[in-house]
């Protein structure tokens, strides 16, 4: 078994489903806290577990920069090497080379950049991306695709959609044929990873479409819509993922990459999303940021100094049944590492119970009644 | 009932003892994590009581610094502000005074210093640092003394050792007026903090004999021997421990202040120690230096990138149950704020386990057998 994928309730465009992947089951619509370098920042894995997290989001950029890919893969793979026994996913590398690599060079055959780490050079291509991700063995690995950047005017973004389907292919073609070297799949063929898709296209309808369409007939076991969240406005990100959802098909899982604000979650759930990952709740934490029913606290403001009532009287984690905000205020202005850990632990909480309670309500047809209820989107 | 101890069992000069507080039972020989500003670096609280940890150590200077014995006060106290309801000790905010502050200026009447946080002005007296350590609450408090410098010449060091004892009566005299103001005494006049005495007289036998001697006279429900693992050698630090510890009553807890590596903490509690304190197994822990049964690592050696063995494979703690050298290397290399956490949460597990495991000789009168083979302290 590689991936198995079914529905079993829908509410309106929602579907609650069920994947099945070598390394154990995921719920429906999903959000997956990144753990980027092999390690969701300042969690143990137990915690992990307790919270209820079934698939953790790994980086390829940063893992094969650090510890390197052949580092993990004599190490049994990322489970083994990070501990982690349940599903994970490994993006393709091309965003990071986006956002995060020096003197970026793209071209047909791939792209070569220079680490952010000491400047050494890289070049990666979709085949080298598939090599580095199966030597990682996640559960779920991306295509490597060339993630537009935004703005980007209309035959830019046509060629560079154009490519991420010469990619699709490219990448594709290897994996088939090396999908049983994961370090765990031990030559078996009906336990290998799975590879999914991804749609670009930019800000642009009909190209959104054409990448949709294209990369459906190149075939995966799941398709993610990428390209987003790259500082278009919500109501152009909300639109992009609806003009392409109707193109993906219904039987395979739907994931819009690096999303989002806890009210975005449930939205694009409600919409037929069945995955997302954002490092939002991670990276928010550590900058003292809380998410909670009661809108966002800046957990540094001078007036929880005295503040003796938890993060989220609503919320029953292991943060807010034990500390006060003013607690956590302090730990936060004196720079102690605790605060990053108590702050994530929160979020982490608080995005899983969104999600959850998500799938509650899509199982009992009541999405559309909750969701108006559910998720204040203020600021406080 | 303020403090309770008994003696359960002796072995040679050490001792199985209990003390009570008004916040639960201590085994002793206890070792006391150090959770300096209200946290023990990168641990939460669950994770400290799951570790077995019955009291924590406090630093006055910082709390009182940030975010002030005030705020402290008047969230219920250090107990409920960092939701920690077993024993805490505070120290006297003296040894901070004399190795963070800057211009420092003592006299007869207290210390006069700057912040180190930010330069701002601030007059610690015994009286001050009482009414300071009564707000914050802690079950154990200490008198404000003098930690004298090392090397300081016999001149020098009798009238710091002298001034001290006068500032342990001004303690004494100022913490039996108001004892029953701990935010939790609730004016019980039986369920109050305890006041310990300290010790001191640099590296010279006669006033150490003499502080401890005198300080007796004050009277105290426990004693401290401070001025230690100030840059001396450890065969001084063993010296002075040996030349003090006679004077000290044997039906009240001796505690040896800022000590030490795990074969001392083993090698004073055979001596007659009882309580012991340290920031050494939590600030190691963020400079990648774990102990273990095997000798010292340094786990950001390039040794380790590939070593698939736990931290300690006569561990049982969380981290060597989980996770490998290899990953704590990476985490380590990386600079993820797990590394801190993970790295904090073996070593204290080794200090505890250290202990515990001197309590378990010292009850069946195999301490002396026992120790030659326990505690490596060779490093690796």
């Amino acid at each position: 078994m590689s991936l198995d994928f079914k529905v079993e309730a829908r509410d309106g465009a929602a579907r609650l489903g069920r994947i099945k992947t070598p390394h154990g089951e995921i719920e429906t619509p999903v959000f997956m806290p990144v753990g980027t370098a092999g390690s969701v920042k300042g969690v143990p894995q137990h915690i992990l577990e307790e919270l209820g997290v079934q698939i953790l989001l790994g980086n390829t950029y940063h893992l094969y920069l650090r510890p390197g890919h052949e580092v993990v893969h004599s190490l049994g793979g990322l489970h083994k090497f990070m501990s982690w026994d349940r599903s994970i996913l490994t993006d393709s590398g091309g965003f990071q080379v986006f956002s995060l690599s020096e003197l970026r060079k793209v071209d047909e055959n791939g792209v070569s950049f220079r680490s952010h780490l000491d400047g050494s050079s890289h070049f990666f291509t979709p085949e080298r991306s598939m090599e580095i991700q199966i030597a990682l063995g996640a559960d779920i690995i991306m295509a490597f695709d060339e993630c537009t950047e935004h703005p980007a005017d209309r035959q830019r973004a046509q060629a560079s959609m154009e490519m991420t389907l010469r990619w699709a292919e490219r990448s594709k073609r290897y994996f088939e044929e090396h999908k049983r070297e994961a370090p765990w799949a031990h030559g078996d063929s009906d336990r290998t990873q799975s590879l999914f898709g991804i749609v670009q296209g930019g800000m642009y309808k009909d190209l959104r479409r054409e990448s949709a369409e294209k990369t459906v007939t190149i075939s995966f076991p799941g398709y993610a819509i990428g390209g987003l969240s790259v500082g278009e406005s919500r109501d152009l990100t909300r639109e992009m993922i609806a003009e392409t959802l109707p193109y993906l098909p219904e039987d395979k899982p739907r994931y819009v990459m690096g999303v989002g604000y806890p009210e975005e979650i449930a939205e694009y759930a409600a919409m037929g999303v069945d995955m997302m990952d954002c490092v939002l709740p991670t990276r928010a934490a550590r900058h003292g940021l809380l998410f909670t029913s009661e809108g966002r606290l800046n957990i540094k403001n001078a007036r929880f100094t005295q503040d003796q009532s938890p993060p989220d009287p609503n919320c029953s984690c292991r943060v807010c049944s034990r500390y006060s905000r003013a607690y956590l205020r302090h730990l936060y202005v004196a720079g102690e590492p605790l605060a990053a850990v108590l702050n994530t632990l929160h979020n982490l909480a608080y995005y899983l119970d969104t999600i959850r309670s998500v799938r509650h309500a899509i199982k009992f047809g009541e999405l559309a009644g909750r969701r108006s209820g559910l998720i204040p989107s203020s600021s406080r």
